[in-house]
């Protein structure tokens, strides 16, 4: 797979992991301040779905912006609340401050803080961060971690196993389109184990070996960089329905490994 | 709503909140022990559903069971892993060691202990407790409270708002039979937002003022003897689809208010 940051000197990748590390930190208390406040204020942006936009939202992603423009000021920025942010240095930091913000309004402890680094538009590090949990997954640039409740942890894909015995997840049940949704029930028929609504937490326990697949569809670019560097850092494959680049977003599958990647493409990618 | 808590002694209330914290504690490390363990062994129950039962499941029972024979031995048990033992006190301890085996399985953060102390086959009080959060929800017997990685803050369900702007939850989009699907159907499609997949966190985002509805078929009595003990205490309704009793299982349905309540019943009473 085309990766970028063999490009990168040692000095540059030992600074992104840190400055990684240093996004998610700041956004935690911001997105913590106003977790199941009776007082938060849910607006609707207004196209025509119900998708929130919360303060903490903006607070999160104004509070990361804030470390890049310190400590890395010349890399590009795509935010999912103040959009794009060109830059020169060839990196681009992808932030998604609150995925999951249906969740999150509804005190659920699986929306997450998203953070990616991307050279050539190919995301190279990753984080998923779940601040009430205190867990971080963490993946790219030689690592893949995480930190939590029960300590550190490598990450690493579960071994292959036939579709049959596989658990596949996804956030809704009704994935997208009538065609999306027929390919994902494709799927799900042969799986051995359905489950849904996890947001990117379920991308992370795909890391940490829990999970076979995700499948979804409808993403936007800042949805799954920072999904796609911790799955592929822990050796599992994050594709498109066709088996393409996933890093723009739309139609996503991220797999274990590639047996029940392939098993799993072969019934989408015949649906669309 | 028929209570019998009021014919309890102060001291046996007392020991019932202290009893109920202990089997709390003695079954978290026996859950996490196994969790996330690339080891644990899934049995398949082979009632024709995939059914897990887990070593986990079995030694957090066992561990409460050692509590409740030491300390409240005239008391009766039932518990899913290891059935009814008879009791002579007129109090009954219902035990789910691990309620949502399936997400325990998945490595989820939304499975749970369920505890409830019950008199005269009413629950009064109860347990939701979530070890890998070391999260735990307790209501009844003049407790409503959560304590977490938030601190310790008391339960209240939310004000009433109309169904149209309310949240509601279930476990799984198929929801029981195709009878019990159309229910659930008819309340979602006026609710303001649906999700999914949370087990017993549901109920307790009920308790804690996230959520306006749960609405779920199919349970067996240690499935929502717990929840509906801390829904009750922090000011909510559970009932089954007909306004009756829901404690025996079956077809369930919780609300933060009575309006919430009422609106949905409406719904779910006209489908069945």
């Amino acid at each position: 797979m085309a990766n970028g940051s063999t490009d990168l000197d040692p000095a540059t990748r030992a600074d992104l992991v840190d400055v990684a590390r240093q996004l998610a930190d700041v956004a935690r208390p911001e997105t913590l301040r106003h977790f199941r406040s009776a007082a938060l204020a849910v607006d609707d942006k207004g196209d025509g779905r119900f998708d929130p936009v919360t303060e903490a939202d903006r607070a999160a992603e104004r509070a990361m912006r804030e470390v890049l423009a310190a400590r890395r000021p010349d890399d590009g920025i795509l935010g999912e609340e103040f959009g794009r942010t060109e830059g020169t240095s060839g990196i681009d930091w992808i932030l998604d401050p609150i995925d999951g913000t249906r969740g999150y309004m509804s005190g659920t402890p699986t929306w997450g803080v998203l953070i990616a680094a991307a050279t050539g538009g190919r995301p190279v590090l990753g984080i998923i961060d779940q601040p009430f949990i205190g867990e971080r997954f963490l993946g790219g640039l030689g690592h893949a971690e995480c930190t939590g409740p029960q300590g550190a942890a490598p990450l690493r894909c579960r071994a292959a196993r036939p579709l049959a015995e596989a658990t596949l997840f996804t956030t809704f049940p009704e994935v997208g389109t009538p065609d999306e949704r027929r390919g994902f029930e494709a799927v799900a028929r042969q799986a051995r184990l359905v489950r849904y609504g996890m947001d990117c937490y379920a991308y992370a326990l795909v890391a940490a070996g829990q999970v076979d697949l995700v499948i979804e569809a409808g993403l936007a670019p800042y949805d799954i960089a920072g999904p796609l560097a911790v799955v592929e850092a822990a050796g599992g494959i994050v594709t498109d329905w066709q088996g393409g680049d996933a890093s723009g977003g739309g139609r996503v599958i991220a797999a274990a490994n590639r047996e029940v990647h392939a098993e799993a493409l072969a019934l989408l990618s015949g649906m669309s």
